[in-house]
Protein backbone atom coordinates (compact mmCIF):
# COMPACT_ATOMS: atom_id res chain seq x y z
CA UNK A 1 0.00 0.00 0.00
CA UNK A 2 3.05 2.57 -0.02
CA UNK A 3 3.60 2.71 -3.84
CA UNK A 4 2.35 6.00 -5.44
CA UNK A 5 0.26 6.52 -7.94
CA UNK A 6 3.54 7.33 -10.36
CA UNK A 7 3.49 3.52 -10.50
CA UNK A 8 1.48 1.68 -12.92
CA UNK A 9 -2.08 1.12 -12.67
CA UNK A 10 -3.45 -2.95 -12.23
CA UNK A 11 -7.36 -2.36 -12.97
CA UNK A 12 -9.35 -5.84 -12.00
CA UNK A 13 -12.97 -6.31 -13.16
CA UNK A 14 -14.59 -8.88 -11.02
CA UNK A 15 -18.08 -10.51 -12.37
CA UNK A 16 -21.06 -10.58 -10.53
CA UNK A 17 -21.90 -14.34 -11.32
CA UNK A 18 -23.46 -16.11 -8.28
CA UNK A 19 -20.94 -18.53 -7.62
CA UNK A 20 -18.51 -16.28 -7.53
CA UNK A 21 -17.01 -15.65 -4.40
CA UNK A 22 -14.75 -12.57 -3.69
CA UNK A 23 -12.66 -13.16 -0.50
CA UNK A 24 -9.44 -14.77 -2.58
CA UNK A 25 -8.92 -12.28 -4.90
CA UNK A 26 -10.12 -9.33 -1.95
CA UNK A 27 -6.97 -10.85 -0.12
CA UNK A 28 -4.68 -10.92 -3.02
CA UNK A 29 -5.80 -6.52 -3.60
CA UNK A 30 -4.94 -6.22 0.05
CA UNK A 31 -1.23 -7.60 -0.19
CA UNK A 32 -0.45 -5.62 -3.18
CA UNK A 33 2.13 -2.87 -3.70
CA UNK A 34 1.13 -1.76 -7.14
CA UNK A 35 -1.67 0.56 -7.15
CA UNK A 36 -4.79 -0.45 -8.11
CA UNK A 37 -8.68 0.03 -9.03
CA UNK A 38 -10.91 -2.70 -8.44
CA UNK A 39 -14.33 -2.47 -10.70
CA UNK A 40 -17.02 -4.83 -9.69
CA UNK A 41 -20.40 -6.27 -11.22
CA UNK A 42 -23.45 -7.65 -9.08
CA UNK A 43 -25.96 -9.02 -12.23
CA UNK A 44 -27.11 -11.76 -10.22
CA UNK A 45 -27.71 -10.01 -6.39
CA UNK A 46 -29.26 -7.34 -8.12
CA UNK A 47 -32.05 -9.76 -10.20
CA UNK A 48 -32.42 -11.32 -6.81
CA UNK A 49 -32.92 -7.89 -5.26
CA UNK A 50 -35.62 -7.19 -8.01
CA UNK A 51 -37.64 -10.69 -7.78
CA UNK A 52 -37.57 -9.78 -3.57
CA UNK A 53 -39.19 -6.06 -4.77
CA UNK A 54 -41.90 -8.07 -6.64
CA UNK A 55 -39.82 -6.57 -10.44
CA UNK A 56 -38.91 -9.74 -12.60
CA UNK A 57 -35.93 -8.76 -14.32
CA UNK A 58 -36.63 -8.60 -17.59
CA UNK A 59 -33.96 -9.44 -20.20
CA UNK A 60 -34.34 -8.43 -24.23
CA UNK A 61 -31.99 -9.88 -27.29
CA UNK A 62 -29.85 -7.33 -29.86
CA UNK A 63 -30.08 -8.47 -33.79
CA UNK A 64 -26.69 -9.76 -33.13
CA UNK A 65 -27.70 -12.11 -30.32
CA UNK A 66 -26.99 -9.99 -27.57
CA UNK A 67 -28.49 -10.57 -24.33
CA UNK A 68 -28.92 -7.11 -22.50
CA UNK A 69 -31.12 -5.97 -18.99
CA UNK A 70 -34.00 -3.70 -19.86
CA UNK A 71 -33.59 -0.75 -17.69
CA UNK A 72 -36.31 1.56 -16.29
CA UNK A 73 -36.21 3.90 -13.44
CA UNK A 74 -37.11 1.14 -11.36
CA UNK A 75 -33.99 -1.00 -11.99
CA UNK A 76 -32.03 1.81 -11.59
CA UNK A 77 -33.27 2.06 -8.60
CA UNK A 78 -32.18 -1.23 -7.48
CA UNK A 79 -29.10 -1.22 -9.33
CA UNK A 80 -28.29 1.73 -6.67
CA UNK A 81 -29.38 -0.23 -3.84
CA UNK A 82 -27.38 -3.14 -4.97
CA UNK A 83 -24.31 -2.54 -6.98
CA UNK A 84 -23.66 0.73 -4.96
CA UNK A 85 -25.24 -0.03 -2.15
CA UNK A 86 -24.66 -3.41 -0.86
CA UNK A 87 -22.01 -5.29 -2.95
CA UNK A 88 -20.04 -2.34 -3.49
CA UNK A 89 -20.02 -1.27 0.67
CA UNK A 90 -19.37 -4.65 1.44
CA UNK A 91 -16.41 -5.14 -0.58
CA UNK A 92 -15.29 -2.39 0.53
CA UNK A 93 -15.84 -2.92 4.00
CA UNK A 94 -14.10 -6.16 3.27
CA UNK A 95 -10.84 -4.87 2.59
CA UNK A 96 -11.23 -2.25 5.53
CA UNK A 97 -10.94 -5.70 7.39
CA UNK A 98 -7.89 -6.75 5.84
CA UNK A 99 -6.59 -3.60 6.50
CA UNK A 100 -6.82 -2.08 3.19
CA UNK A 101 -8.05 1.50 3.11
CA UNK A 102 -10.32 1.10 0.49
CA UNK A 103 -13.40 3.85 -0.74
CA UNK A 104 -16.38 2.71 -2.79
CA UNK A 105 -17.40 5.06 -5.89
CA UNK A 106 -20.03 4.76 -8.25
CA UNK A 107 -19.89 6.15 -11.25
CA UNK A 108 -21.94 9.22 -10.24
CA UNK A 109 -19.73 10.43 -7.55
CA UNK A 110 -17.32 12.97 -8.84
CA UNK A 111 -18.58 12.91 -12.19
CA UNK A 112 -16.37 9.37 -12.22
CA UNK A 113 -18.14 7.70 -15.16
CA UNK A 114 -19.73 10.72 -17.52
CA UNK A 115 -21.84 8.59 -20.45
CA UNK A 116 -23.92 9.51 -23.44
CA UNK A 117 -27.37 7.86 -22.77
CA UNK A 118 -29.05 5.62 -26.01
CA UNK A 119 -31.86 7.12 -27.10
CA UNK A 120 -33.42 3.97 -28.43
CA UNK A 121 -32.13 -0.07 -28.46
CA UNK A 122 -32.74 -2.02 -31.08
CA UNK A 123 -33.91 -5.44 -30.06
CA UNK A 124 -35.93 -8.32 -30.99
CA UNK A 125 -38.85 -9.25 -30.48
CA UNK A 126 -40.87 -12.22 -31.82
CA UNK A 127 -38.73 -12.25 -34.75
CA UNK A 128 -39.31 -8.68 -35.54
CA UNK A 129 -36.69 -5.93 -34.97
CA UNK A 130 -38.06 -2.91 -33.34
CA UNK A 131 -36.78 0.11 -31.04
CA UNK A 132 -36.98 -0.17 -27.04
CA UNK A 133 -36.93 3.83 -26.08
CA UNK A 134 -36.84 5.11 -22.49
CA UNK A 135 -33.88 2.40 -21.81
CA UNK A 136 -31.86 4.03 -18.85
CA UNK A 137 -28.51 2.84 -20.10
CA UNK A 138 -25.39 4.43 -21.76
CA UNK A 139 -22.41 4.47 -22.85
CA UNK A 140 -19.27 5.94 -20.64
CA UNK A 141 -16.89 8.90 -22.59
CA UNK A 142 -14.91 10.01 -20.13
CA UNK A 143 -13.69 8.95 -16.59
CA UNK A 144 -12.71 11.39 -14.20
CA UNK A 145 -8.77 9.15 -13.86
CA UNK A 146 -7.65 12.33 -11.51
CA UNK A 147 -10.44 11.88 -8.22
CA UNK A 148 -9.12 8.15 -8.92
CA UNK A 149 -5.10 9.55 -9.05
CA UNK A 150 -5.87 12.10 -6.42
CA UNK A 151 -7.45 8.92 -3.92
CA UNK A 152 -5.08 6.85 -4.45
CA UNK A 153 -1.77 8.78 -4.28
CA UNK A 154 -3.39 9.18 -0.92
CA UNK A 155 -3.15 5.94 0.33
CA UNK A 156 -6.97 4.49 -0.70
CA UNK A 157 -7.69 2.40 -3.21
CA UNK A 158 -10.96 2.73 -5.09
CA UNK A 159 -13.88 -0.18 -5.54
CA UNK A 160 -16.00 1.02 -8.59
CA UNK A 161 -19.14 0.51 -9.42
CA UNK A 162 -22.63 1.34 -11.64
CA UNK A 163 -24.38 3.51 -12.12
CA UNK A 164 -22.87 6.32 -14.44
CA UNK A 165 -23.40 9.75 -14.90
CA UNK A 166 -26.01 10.77 -18.28
CA UNK A 167 -24.68 14.02 -19.64
CA UNK A 168 -28.44 14.75 -19.23
CA UNK A 169 -28.56 14.34 -15.96
CA UNK A 170 -29.73 10.36 -15.07
CA UNK A 171 -28.07 7.78 -13.68
CA UNK A 172 -27.47 4.78 -16.25
CA UNK A 173 -26.68 1.30 -16.67
CA UNK A 174 -23.40 0.73 -18.55
CA UNK A 175 -21.42 -2.40 -19.22
CA UNK A 176 -19.07 -3.14 -16.51
CA UNK A 177 -16.07 -4.83 -18.55
CA UNK A 178 -16.40 -1.66 -21.20
CA UNK A 179 -16.60 0.51 -18.03
CA UNK A 180 -13.31 -1.56 -16.57
CA UNK A 181 -11.90 -0.74 -20.14
CA UNK A 182 -12.96 2.79 -19.98
CA UNK A 183 -10.60 3.06 -16.20
CA UNK A 184 -8.26 1.31 -17.70
CA UNK A 185 -8.00 3.21 -20.52
CA UNK A 186 -8.02 6.59 -18.53
CA UNK A 187 -5.59 5.78 -16.00
CA UNK A 188 -2.72 4.14 -19.07
CA UNK A 189 -3.20 1.35 -17.02
CA UNK A 190 -0.08 -1.33 -17.26
CA UNK A 191 -2.83 -4.37 -17.17
CA UNK A 192 -6.49 -4.90 -17.22
CA UNK A 193 -7.44 -8.46 -15.44
CA UNK A 194 -11.82 -8.91 -16.59
CA UNK A 195 -12.48 -11.90 -14.13
CA UNK A 196 -15.52 -13.95 -14.65
CA UNK A 197 -17.32 -17.23 -14.25
CA UNK A 198 -15.68 -18.53 -17.21
CA UNK A 199 -11.49 -19.64 -17.51
CA UNK A 200 -11.39 -17.21 -20.60
CA UNK A 201 -12.22 -17.01 -24.47
CA UNK A 202 -12.99 -21.06 -25.07
CA UNK A 203 -12.99 -22.42 -28.88
CA UNK A 204 -15.78 -24.41 -27.80
CA UNK A 205 -18.12 -22.75 -24.71
CA UNK A 206 -18.47 -26.22 -23.43
CA UNK A 207 -14.91 -27.31 -23.21
CA UNK A 208 -12.69 -25.55 -21.11
CA UNK A 209 -10.23 -27.22 -22.23
CA UNK A 210 -10.75 -25.07 -26.09
CA UNK A 211 -9.20 -22.28 -23.73
CA UNK A 212 -6.90 -19.87 -26.07
CA UNK A 213 -4.29 -19.21 -24.25
CA UNK A 214 -2.99 -15.91 -25.81
CA UNK A 215 -4.22 -13.51 -28.69
CA UNK A 216 -2.01 -10.97 -30.38
CA UNK A 217 -3.82 -8.13 -30.60
CA UNK A 218 -3.35 -7.30 -34.43
CA UNK A 219 -5.15 -10.44 -34.74
CA UNK A 220 -8.14 -9.94 -32.09
CA UNK A 221 -10.87 -9.82 -34.85
CA UNK A 222 -10.18 -13.17 -36.18
CA UNK A 223 -10.83 -14.28 -32.87
CA UNK A 224 -14.47 -12.07 -32.19
CA UNK A 225 -16.50 -14.73 -34.21
CA UNK A 226 -15.40 -17.22 -31.35
CA UNK A 227 -17.18 -15.30 -28.53
CA UNK A 228 -21.22 -15.80 -27.46
CA UNK A 229 -23.22 -13.82 -25.55
CA UNK A 230 -22.23 -11.71 -22.59
CA UNK A 231 -18.46 -12.58 -24.21
CA UNK A 232 -19.08 -9.93 -26.99
CA UNK A 233 -19.18 -7.49 -24.77
CA UNK A 234 -15.67 -8.61 -22.93
CA UNK A 235 -14.46 -8.42 -26.29
CA UNK A 236 -15.53 -5.10 -27.02
CA UNK A 237 -14.23 -3.95 -23.59
CA UNK A 238 -10.49 -5.46 -24.35
CA UNK A 239 -10.19 -4.09 -28.00
CA UNK A 240 -11.05 -0.68 -26.28
CA UNK A 241 -8.57 -1.20 -23.49
CA UNK A 242 -5.74 -1.89 -26.15
CA UNK A 243 -6.96 0.83 -28.38
CA UNK A 244 -6.98 3.40 -25.23
CA UNK A 245 -3.27 2.45 -25.09
CA UNK A 246 -3.47 -0.91 -22.17
CA UNK A 247 -0.24 -2.87 -22.34
CA UNK A 248 -2.14 -6.05 -21.41
CA UNK A 249 -5.44 -7.41 -20.86
CA UNK A 250 -6.22 -10.86 -19.17
CA UNK A 251 -9.32 -12.76 -19.54
CA UNK A 252 -9.63 -15.54 -16.48
CA UNK A 253 -11.21 -17.33 -13.94
CA UNK A 254 -13.13 -15.57 -10.71
CA UNK A 255 -12.84 -19.05 -8.91
CA UNK A 256 -9.47 -19.80 -8.87
CA UNK A 257 -7.60 -20.17 -5.86
CA UNK A 258 -5.41 -17.15 -6.25
CA UNK A 259 -7.53 -15.53 -9.21
CA UNK A 260 -5.42 -12.55 -9.95
CA UNK A 261 -1.76 -14.44 -9.31
CA UNK A 262 -3.29 -16.78 -11.72
CA UNK A 263 -4.40 -14.55 -14.56
CA UNK A 264 -1.54 -12.62 -14.37
CA UNK A 265 0.67 -15.50 -14.78
CA UNK A 266 -1.00 -16.15 -17.83
CA UNK A 267 -3.90 -18.84 -17.02
CA UNK A 268 -6.67 -17.82 -18.95
CA UNK A 269 -6.97 -15.70 -22.18
CA UNK A 270 -4.07 -12.93 -22.97
CA UNK A 271 -4.24 -10.50 -25.41
CA UNK A 272 -1.30 -7.73 -25.60
CA UNK B 1 -17.32 26.10 -5.14
CA UNK B 2 -14.29 27.69 -5.63
CA UNK B 3 -13.48 28.22 -2.00
CA UNK B 4 -10.53 26.09 -0.70
CA UNK B 5 -10.36 23.97 2.01
CA UNK B 6 -8.51 26.19 4.74
CA UNK B 7 -11.88 28.39 5.03
CA UNK B 8 -14.43 27.35 7.96
CA UNK B 9 -16.67 24.46 6.92
CA UNK B 10 -20.44 24.21 7.32
CA UNK B 11 -21.71 20.56 8.37
CA UNK B 12 -25.57 19.93 7.07
CA UNK B 13 -27.54 17.33 8.55
CA UNK B 14 -30.53 16.99 5.95
CA UNK B 15 -33.29 14.26 8.43
CA UNK B 16 -35.06 11.23 6.93
CA UNK B 17 -38.47 12.08 7.66
CA UNK B 18 -41.00 11.18 5.01
CA UNK B 19 -42.63 14.74 4.54
CA UNK B 20 -38.75 16.24 4.12
CA UNK B 21 -38.03 17.16 0.38
CA UNK B 22 -34.08 17.83 -0.15
CA UNK B 23 -34.64 20.43 -3.33
CA UNK B 24 -34.55 23.14 -1.79
CA UNK B 25 -31.33 22.46 0.53
CA UNK B 26 -30.12 20.87 -2.35
CA UNK B 27 -29.84 24.15 -4.35
CA UNK B 28 -28.69 26.17 -1.86
CA UNK B 29 -25.75 24.03 -1.24
CA UNK B 30 -24.50 23.86 -4.57
CA UNK B 31 -25.14 27.52 -4.61
CA UNK B 32 -22.97 28.16 -2.08
CA UNK B 33 -19.46 29.56 -2.11
CA UNK B 34 -18.20 27.91 1.37
CA UNK B 35 -17.21 24.52 1.96
CA UNK B 36 -19.44 22.21 3.21
CA UNK B 37 -20.16 18.49 4.56
CA UNK B 38 -23.90 17.35 4.34
CA UNK B 39 -24.83 14.33 6.63
CA UNK B 40 -28.00 12.68 5.61
CA UNK B 41 -30.53 10.38 6.97
CA UNK B 42 -33.12 7.66 5.50
CA UNK B 43 -35.30 6.41 8.49
CA UNK B 44 -38.61 6.61 6.66
CA UNK B 45 -37.19 5.22 3.28
CA UNK B 46 -35.28 2.33 5.15
CA UNK B 47 -38.67 1.38 6.97
CA UNK B 48 -40.27 1.24 3.32
CA UNK B 49 -37.68 -0.67 2.14
CA UNK B 50 -37.89 -3.33 5.13
CA UNK B 51 -41.39 -3.62 4.61
CA UNK B 52 -41.04 -4.22 1.46
CA UNK B 53 -38.21 -7.21 1.83
CA UNK B 54 -41.09 -8.37 4.06
CA UNK B 55 -38.89 -7.31 6.99
CA UNK B 56 -41.20 -5.31 9.31
CA UNK B 57 -39.12 -2.97 11.13
CA UNK B 58 -38.39 -3.19 14.92
CA UNK B 59 -38.21 -0.31 17.59
CA UNK B 60 -37.23 -0.63 21.03
CA UNK B 61 -37.04 1.23 23.91
CA UNK B 62 -34.86 2.42 26.58
CA UNK B 63 -35.02 2.93 30.38
CA UNK B 64 -34.85 6.82 29.56
CA UNK B 65 -37.86 6.64 26.89
CA UNK B 66 -35.62 7.08 23.64
CA UNK B 67 -36.41 4.86 21.01
CA UNK B 68 -34.52 3.20 18.28
CA UNK B 69 -34.32 0.51 15.52
CA UNK B 70 -32.96 -2.50 16.40
CA UNK B 71 -30.26 -3.58 13.91
CA UNK B 72 -29.90 -6.96 13.31
CA UNK B 73 -27.59 -8.46 9.88
CA UNK B 74 -30.60 -7.71 7.65
CA UNK B 75 -31.24 -4.53 8.67
CA UNK B 76 -27.52 -3.57 8.28
CA UNK B 77 -27.90 -4.89 4.57
CA UNK B 78 -31.36 -2.62 4.17
CA UNK B 79 -29.32 0.52 5.55
CA UNK B 80 -26.48 -0.46 2.86
CA UNK B 81 -29.40 -0.48 0.07
CA UNK B 82 -31.37 2.38 1.20
CA UNK B 83 -29.08 5.26 3.07
CA UNK B 84 -25.74 4.08 0.76
CA UNK B 85 -27.23 3.00 -2.40
CA UNK B 86 -30.79 4.52 -2.89
CA UNK B 87 -30.42 8.04 -0.96
CA UNK B 88 -26.71 9.03 -0.99
CA UNK B 89 -26.59 8.02 -4.55
CA UNK B 90 -29.75 10.28 -5.30
CA UNK B 91 -28.86 12.86 -3.60
CA UNK B 92 -25.40 13.31 -5.22
CA UNK B 93 -27.01 12.80 -8.56
CA UNK B 94 -29.36 16.02 -8.24
CA UNK B 95 -26.38 17.81 -6.92
CA UNK B 96 -24.47 16.67 -10.09
CA UNK B 97 -27.08 18.38 -11.66
CA UNK B 98 -27.05 21.60 -10.13
CA UNK B 99 -23.34 21.40 -11.44
CA UNK B 100 -22.01 20.83 -7.89
CA UNK B 101 -19.34 17.94 -8.42
CA UNK B 102 -20.43 16.21 -4.99
CA UNK B 103 -19.36 12.73 -4.10
CA UNK B 104 -20.97 10.46 -2.19
CA UNK B 105 -19.11 8.37 1.17
CA UNK B 106 -20.05 6.31 4.04
CA UNK B 107 -18.81 6.22 7.21
CA UNK B 108 -16.84 2.59 6.22
CA UNK B 109 -15.18 4.04 3.04
CA UNK B 110 -11.77 5.51 3.68
CA UNK B 111 -12.44 4.43 7.49
CA UNK B 112 -14.62 7.92 7.49
CA UNK B 113 -16.80 6.57 10.11
CA UNK B 114 -14.77 4.71 13.28
CA UNK B 115 -17.15 3.14 15.49
CA UNK B 116 -17.42 1.03 19.19
CA UNK B 117 -20.06 -1.37 18.53
CA UNK B 118 -22.40 -1.25 21.83
CA UNK B 119 -21.90 -4.41 23.38
CA UNK B 120 -25.54 -4.56 24.79
CA UNK B 121 -28.38 -2.14 24.72
CA UNK B 122 -30.84 -1.83 28.05
CA UNK B 123 -34.11 -1.60 26.72
CA UNK B 124 -37.56 -2.09 28.45
CA UNK B 125 -39.81 -5.01 27.67
CA UNK B 126 -43.45 -5.40 28.70
CA UNK B 127 -42.15 -3.10 31.75
CA UNK B 128 -38.91 -5.24 32.45
CA UNK B 129 -35.25 -3.92 31.86
CA UNK B 130 -33.84 -6.33 29.71
CA UNK B 131 -30.47 -6.18 27.71
CA UNK B 132 -30.77 -6.73 23.94
CA UNK B 133 -27.01 -8.17 22.56
CA UNK B 134 -26.29 -8.38 19.07
CA UNK B 135 -27.12 -5.94 18.02
CA UNK B 136 -25.40 -3.68 15.33
CA UNK B 137 -25.36 -0.15 16.91
CA UNK B 138 -22.60 1.67 17.53
CA UNK B 139 -20.75 5.30 18.78
CA UNK B 140 -18.32 7.54 16.28
CA UNK B 141 -15.28 7.79 18.16
CA UNK B 142 -12.78 9.06 15.24
CA UNK B 143 -14.28 10.63 11.94
CA UNK B 144 -11.47 10.51 8.98
CA UNK B 145 -11.35 14.90 8.76
CA UNK B 146 -8.23 14.50 6.15
CA UNK B 147 -9.97 12.48 3.72
CA UNK B 148 -13.30 15.24 3.49
CA UNK B 149 -10.44 17.88 3.51
CA UNK B 150 -8.33 16.11 0.32
CA UNK B 151 -11.80 15.86 -1.56
CA UNK B 152 -12.79 19.74 -0.63
CA UNK B 153 -9.55 21.24 -1.14
CA UNK B 154 -10.42 19.42 -4.88
CA UNK B 155 -13.19 20.81 -5.48
CA UNK B 156 -15.44 18.05 -4.50
CA UNK B 157 -18.11 18.75 -1.63
CA UNK B 158 -19.47 15.32 0.21
CA UNK B 159 -22.42 13.78 0.76
CA UNK B 160 -22.29 11.28 3.74
CA UNK B 161 -24.24 8.62 5.51
CA UNK B 162 -24.46 5.28 7.16
CA UNK B 163 -23.16 3.07 7.92
CA UNK B 164 -20.02 3.13 10.17
CA UNK B 165 -16.83 1.00 10.12
CA UNK B 166 -16.57 -0.73 14.27
CA UNK B 167 -12.88 -1.44 15.30
CA UNK B 168 -14.11 -4.95 15.05
CA UNK B 169 -14.72 -5.18 11.22
CA UNK B 170 -18.78 -4.75 11.17
CA UNK B 171 -20.52 -2.29 9.07
CA UNK B 172 -22.99 -0.24 12.16
CA UNK B 173 -25.70 1.58 12.61
CA UNK B 174 -24.91 4.84 14.06
CA UNK B 175 -27.00 8.02 15.20
CA UNK B 176 -27.10 10.55 12.63
CA UNK B 177 -27.34 13.97 14.36
CA UNK B 178 -24.71 12.76 16.32
CA UNK B 179 -22.51 11.46 13.70
CA UNK B 180 -22.93 14.89 11.99
CA UNK B 181 -21.87 16.79 15.61
CA UNK B 182 -18.91 14.32 15.53
CA UNK B 183 -17.73 15.55 11.73
CA UNK B 184 -18.08 18.90 12.46
CA UNK B 185 -16.34 18.86 15.74
CA UNK B 186 -13.18 16.96 13.72
CA UNK B 187 -13.39 19.77 11.04
CA UNK B 188 -13.71 22.31 13.05
CA UNK B 189 -16.75 23.71 11.56
CA UNK B 190 -17.68 27.20 12.56
CA UNK B 191 -21.65 25.85 11.93
CA UNK B 192 -23.54 22.81 12.35
CA UNK B 193 -26.73 23.23 10.76
CA UNK B 194 -29.59 20.06 11.88
CA UNK B 195 -32.07 19.70 9.62
CA UNK B 196 -35.41 17.41 10.41
CA UNK B 197 -39.42 18.06 10.27
CA UNK B 198 -39.53 20.11 12.80
CA UNK B 199 -38.74 23.88 13.69
CA UNK B 200 -36.36 23.38 16.51
CA UNK B 201 -36.62 22.70 20.06
CA UNK B 202 -40.02 23.36 21.61
CA UNK B 203 -41.03 24.12 24.96
CA UNK B 204 -44.59 22.53 24.37
CA UNK B 205 -43.96 19.58 21.37
CA UNK B 206 -47.64 19.76 20.13
CA UNK B 207 -47.12 24.17 19.65
CA UNK B 208 -44.92 25.42 17.13
CA UNK B 209 -45.16 29.07 18.71
CA UNK B 210 -43.33 27.51 21.56
CA UNK B 211 -40.06 27.39 19.68
CA UNK B 212 -37.03 28.02 21.78
CA UNK B 213 -34.98 30.59 19.40
CA UNK B 214 -31.83 30.65 21.54
CA UNK B 215 -29.40 28.53 23.80
CA UNK B 216 -26.41 30.06 25.19
CA UNK B 217 -24.22 26.67 25.20
CA UNK B 218 -23.56 26.93 29.24
CA UNK B 219 -27.44 26.81 29.74
CA UNK B 220 -27.97 23.70 27.35
CA UNK B 221 -28.31 21.55 30.54
CA UNK B 222 -31.55 23.50 31.34
CA UNK B 223 -33.11 23.17 28.46
CA UNK B 224 -32.48 19.61 27.80
CA UNK B 225 -35.42 18.11 30.15
CA UNK B 226 -37.34 19.53 26.87
CA UNK B 227 -36.30 17.56 24.87
CA UNK B 228 -38.51 14.31 24.10
CA UNK B 229 -38.07 11.28 21.82
CA UNK B 230 -35.44 11.68 19.21
CA UNK B 231 -34.72 15.31 20.03
CA UNK B 232 -32.84 13.65 23.23
CA UNK B 233 -30.15 12.63 20.60
CA UNK B 234 -30.08 15.96 18.68
CA UNK B 235 -28.91 17.50 21.65
CA UNK B 236 -26.78 14.84 22.65
CA UNK B 237 -25.51 15.95 19.41
CA UNK B 238 -25.79 19.62 20.01
CA UNK B 239 -23.66 19.13 23.06
CA UNK B 240 -21.14 17.09 21.46
CA UNK B 241 -20.81 19.23 18.22
CA UNK B 242 -20.08 22.86 21.26
CA UNK B 243 -17.37 20.29 23.17
CA UNK B 244 -15.86 19.82 20.48
CA UNK B 245 -15.27 23.17 18.94
CA UNK B 246 -17.85 24.08 16.47
CA UNK B 247 -19.24 27.72 17.16
CA UNK B 248 -22.87 27.44 16.33
CA UNK B 249 -25.01 24.79 16.13
CA UNK B 250 -28.63 25.70 14.91
CA UNK B 251 -31.81 23.15 14.81
CA UNK B 252 -34.20 23.98 12.17
CA UNK B 253 -37.00 23.07 9.85
CA UNK B 254 -35.90 21.00 6.78
CA UNK B 255 -39.37 21.82 5.24
CA UNK B 256 -38.46 25.59 5.01
CA UNK B 257 -38.48 27.06 1.34
CA UNK B 258 -35.35 28.10 1.79
CA UNK B 259 -34.24 25.92 4.95
CA UNK B 260 -30.63 26.62 4.77
CA UNK B 261 -30.61 30.68 4.43
CA UNK B 262 -33.76 30.63 7.13
CA UNK B 263 -31.03 28.08 9.70
CA UNK B 264 -28.31 30.65 9.14
CA UNK B 265 -30.26 33.61 9.88
CA UNK B 266 -31.68 32.18 12.62
CA UNK B 267 -34.72 30.65 12.47
CA UNK B 268 -34.71 27.70 14.10
CA UNK B 269 -32.95 26.77 17.47
CA UNK B 270 -29.70 28.46 18.07
CA UNK B 271 -27.32 27.29 20.54
CA UNK B 272 -23.96 29.44 20.97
Amino acid sequence: MTADASDGFLVVKLGGGADIDATPLLAELAALEQPWVLVHGGNEELSELQRRLGQEPRFVTSPSGHQSRVTDAATIAAIQMSYRGRINNDLVLRLQRLGCNAIGLSGIDGGLWRATRKEAIRIVEEGRKVLLRDDHTGTIHTVNADLLRLLTAAGYRCVVTLPALADSGEALNVDGDRAAAAVAAALGAEELVILSNVPGLLRDVDDPASLIATIPRDRLADFEPLAKGRFRKKLLGVREALDGGVRRVVLADARAEHPLEAARSGRGTVIQ
